[in-house]
């Protein structure tokens, strides 16, 4: 197979049917997502032998079980695909909405109307869910997709394709609209990122290796993930429930999410106060505490954290402490050792609240709330094709208004330019 | 001079910079802009005396008279330039501004915040007064500028930065808030554009040749536009005068704008009623014909169009003309040869004008008015600096608001993610 002619093809293709699921009504669209969630329900025995074959091959090729284990499409999973494509169904249709349209001087009426990116690329890893939930949000948003799934995944993510299809069908769309690439063969990224003239953005899904490459080499628009290097900063006036609440909530809610808090930063005039009775509490659910001077001087028992410890994203039972002078040197620490992914200040004060959300450059700003909350279904975008750490198109969790664009539309009335 | 080095060390105090710009009052930066008009003001002997420098270095190294006409900074320009500054002075702020505050299920309250992107390099041609434009839209969304000019405007530039830079010291901001590139050396911009850790967005504006080349090279995103081939399409039920009006203006009204129409597609129930008329007028004014074979069935005397002519952007007065069977060849037409830049309708059909809005993939879509609206101006945005012919970030005339992205904003009361 020539795997440059093959990308090329399925780009033409997406392309011409990106202009007919542009125009597709609201009701159309919905159809397919629905038929495509009966034909996944439909299809639990093929999808799980499927996987089986995917899941023998890789075992065969020796691979861990973390691997496996995100390889694997439980039943559970299966329901969480159909459950998902019915939320977008139910979601409200971001196209053709027109907002802002006003009178100018001249007499014209302007305003922008909602409209589709084109063509969304979707490169991903092994996990075969997210076949279903990135073809759902671009079709709902409009948009046609070429879907490049892991090799491990590639008979579980053909044996989606086909569901997928078949919801395509029962509604009318073009078959194109969706396409699943089908070979595995590694020079198929490469031919994806770099055809400007088929695809209009790609949205990487995977570990930092495959985004630092896609971003690199990419010749059209990323929207990106990179590190969260999330924090917490306990400041002078805070109420000592909340701070403890949320700094433990943000660390030990989950340990591999990119919104998980990996340095808490706290006010010195309360650091004997509260870090005692935090560190029991880490310490019983088996987070390891690495501090700077000031910390061990109220912990003395904990290892030192060096400069490293501040630019890692552990993704791991660890947590990094540094005692501050201030809500500045927070915001210091913060811009300067953080991802701009998510950072949040607890506090009583109106005033210092008020500066850290103006003055931190991160793509969610809290206020006395967990980091954990930065999420597309806690945002209520009813959904997400990823976080955003870039500040260009889109920023923090990006729903199907990620996914879209706005055009002027002008209203005239024979009117000319004078 | 090491450019590199020169290069990234603009780039680092851009960077330091822009944290202060980000965070900066409105009335102080409102203070920058009027000084800054002040200051130019105070300075025309100055401005055209650097001027005439580079007028004279220009003519002894054979520029030709278009270029040194662009080169040249007339009084009457001065004006425009200090205009201009009051005009973004009195322009509404968009940094810090929250919408769409809601409170969500889980109890926190999720809102977004307009924030700066941070750090815009733009490259422009010889035209001095760019720099003004650029520098005062940069700083009023509170972004840090790097500007690279040509280097036929290099004396020119300098002396229009010293007042910019007398604005801003002024007003108490950071020196490196504007900064202007020194060197002509060409390398200066390979720099400028592959610094993604100091710039987040480049916007070039100048001819074809430098924008594809900033898009080829950039390793950050790029504001840019490319070409305007603009059409207005003549339907069946169109009003015949507003048909005249528009067609004769999006043609005649300027010839070098990239809003300009390059072709007119007629339905063919009206070629042969309205046709006559408007070549007439056309070639009143001076307007070159090149038709289609249907078009020389009504309109004999003019050149056959060719492939080619509906691939061009003429800048020019020359129009190319095709008659179409219907509205859905014109769309055709014009998604396969336009530049998704500006297209209009003339209709008194209801739902033609719907479908002409929806399914025409360009920047700015009209019903019975002129392409020539397409301008921030003319939309009402209060400034432009540029024109974005692209989907991501940001699509058609660019404001203020383009300069800018959006930071997600939690408020809670402790609230943590169960």
């Amino acid at each position: 197979m020539n795997v440059k002619e093959y990308m090329a093809e399925l780009g033409q293709q997406a392309r011409v049917a990106s202009r007919d699921i542009a125009k597709a009504d609201t009701g159309i669209k919905n159809r397919a997502l629905l038929a495509m969630a009966d034909a996944i329900d439909a299809s639990r025995e093929k999808l799980v032998a499927a996987n089986a074959e995917d899941l023998q091959q890789c075992r065969a090729n020796g691979l861990d079980d973390a691997m496996l284990d995100r390889l694997e499409l439980k039943q559970s999973q299966i329901d969480t695909m159909i459950e998902g494509l019915r939320q977008v169904a139910a979601l409200p249709d971001p196209i053709g909405a027109i907002t802002d349209m006003n009178y100018l001087p001249s007499g014209i009426q302007v305003g922008k109307m909602r409209v589709p990116l084109g063509v969304v690329g979707i490169i991903y890893e092994s996990r075969p869910n997210v076949t279903v939930e990135a073809a759902s949000l671009c079709l709902k948003s409009g948009n046609a997709t070429i879907l490049r799934g892991g090799s491990e995944a590639i008979h579980s993510n053909a044996a989606v394709a086909e569901c997928i299809q078949t919801g395509l069908r029962v509604a009318g769309l073009p078959e194109h609209t969706v396409q699943v690439v089908k070979t595995t063969d590694r020079e198929a990224v490469g031919e994806l990122i770099t055809m400007p003239e088929y695809v209009d953005v790609i949205v990487p899904r995977g570990g930092k290796s495959l985004i630092e490459r896609v971003s690199r080499d990419a010749k059209v628009a990323v929207i990106k993930h990179l590190d969260g290097i999330c924090h917490v900063y306990i400041d002078e006036d805070a109420d000592k429930t909340k701070a403890v609440n949320v700094a433990i909530n943000a660390k030990t809610h989950r340990y591999g999410t990119c919104n998980t808090m990996e340095t808490l930063l706290v006010h010195e005039s309360r650091a004997a106060e509260i870090l005692p009775e935090l560190a029991e509490c880490y310490q019983a659910i088996g987070v390891e505490l690495r501090g700077c001077d000031k910390t061990r001087e109220v912990l003395p028992n904990i290892i030192a954290a060096t400069e490293e410890d501040w630019q890692t994203e552990y993704l791991a039972p660890i947590l990094s402490i540094r005692v501050v002078h201030d809500m500045a040197e927070a915001i210091e620490h913060i811009n300067q050792y953080g991802s701009h992914h998510t950072d949040a200040i607890i506090t009583e004060n109106y005033t210092r609240s008020r500066s850290f959300l103006r003055e931190v450059d991160s793509s969610s700003v809290m206020v006395n709330a967990s980091t954990r909350f930065a999420d597309g279904f806690e945002y209520g975008l009813g959904a997400e094709i990823g976080i955003s750490t870039d500040k260009i198109h889109a920023r923090g969790p990006v729903g199907l208004e990620g996914l879209t664009s706005q055009k002027y539309v002008v209203l005239g009335d024979g009117h000319i330019r004078q």
